[in-house]
């Protein structure tokens, strides 16, 4: 009754109590079933899944072999299944792009900070990490259900889509300090793969911006880089 | 010959050949073995280790027996092992603190922004993490190798032995934004465990900071706040 998550499938889970009732808490009409472990503890969380649940004509299925399929870690109880769903981005909204992101536990932790500082729009260039990877939505720490996200297969296809807005690229080539730039108006903060970065076609959009680090490292961790990047770009808005 | 890592152990090791280079460009003198394993290819890196060993008379052993102990991943084919070593932070230096920081990914993570934005020296308040985990010496990328750190048992033994310096507790609870605060002369940032942040004592130190953000989150991840404080902090240097 319930398969290993593969990106195909229609479904996703968030595994754990805190997860699962972020996910009741927005995104309740997507919810298909939750399941329950023999071991939960009956404290005020989980009433609160149960009416949550009873309320909405949600089933409840107490069983332990979904844990054994969906959740390797062993302080797992409960596991919401959601229907998957797209979304469009917010034309008049500022975006982060991640060209070709590859680590599922990276790419939670960037829709963390996203909502944290607001920019809840995130264009995603394939080959990608899927975003419905439930170690993407445990990153994310349930975050990823305040977020718009479209998948394209070409940057290309995001910049004629998305055409009305300054480009930030974010590259070790740049000239341009991120610290010492004002963003512009409406705007698309874009960042490359975390061993490659952007390639140096991406110099031809906008305004290419470096965050200047020193010599001792290669480069800055990814999550971080996009971090420093919105807390820089939304700090008026705080 | 090798046991698992402890704690309690003198020597600790650098899985893989970057981190491995990195180890034998800047702690030759610590380095005691370096370990081969029977799948190695023999790359211009692995060269480079050959003579750095030989001409520092560091026994290069052929034994895949360490991998299997020390290394969980498939892809490690080269291990550094060195002697641990002690160190005191500068008195004249910016610090960071990290109050009882449980886990060895971040705590590597942290170390790798620290050394990117030229903050190299580090108080580590216990309980916490163990620096010398290979797991943060692998976060960190070889960072660590450029790092001052000092343990203390009590935030009190630390604020005593270096207390020329302006004080700045990142907690939820302040009230000062950290984007409209200019740093003062000689600075230690300070951050909380991953989970529960600062206590309330903390409010009672220098000048608490705040890093705002959207109240769809509760509290950012721990290496991206301290990465955020560390390039505001450090912006007019760069």
């Amino acid at each position: 009754m319930v398969k290993k998550y593969k990106k195909q499938s229609p479904v996703s889970y968030t595994l754990g109590i805190t997860l699962t009732i972020e996910l009741l808490n927005t995104k309740i009409s997507q919810v298909t079933r939750v399941f329950v472990h023999s071991k939960i503890n009956i404290t005020d969380s989980f009433k609160y899944i149960e009416s949550k649940c009873r309320e909405n004509n949600i089933p409840l299925i107490y069983s332990n072999k979904p844990f054994n399929i969906l959740s390797r870690k062993g302080n797992c109880f409960i596991i919401g299944e959601f229907k998957k769903s797209d979304s469009k981005l917010t034309k008049t909204a500022n975006h982060v792009v991640l060209v070709n992101p590859s680590n599922a536990g990276n790419l939670g932790t960037i829709i963390r900070s996203m909502v944290g500082f607001n920019i809840n729009n995130l264009a995603i260039i394939e080959p990608a990490v899927d975003i419905y990877d439930p170690n993407c939505i445990r990153a994310s720490m349930g975050s990823i259900f305040h977020l718009n996200f479209e998948v394209f297969t070409d940057f290309k296809d995001y910049y004629k889509k998305y055409n009305n807005r300054n480009y930030y690229p974010f590259m070790l080539e740049a000239k341009e300090n991120i610290s010492r730039t004002e963003l512009n108006g409406q705007f698309s903060l874009i960042f490359g793969n975390e061993a490659t970065g952007l390639n140096s076609d991406f110099l031809n959009y906008g305004t290419p911006v470096i965050i200047q680090h020193s010599n001792n490292i290669d480069s800055l961790n990814l999550p971080i880089a996009v971090s420093i990047g919105l807390f820089h770009a939304t700090k008026n808005n705080f």
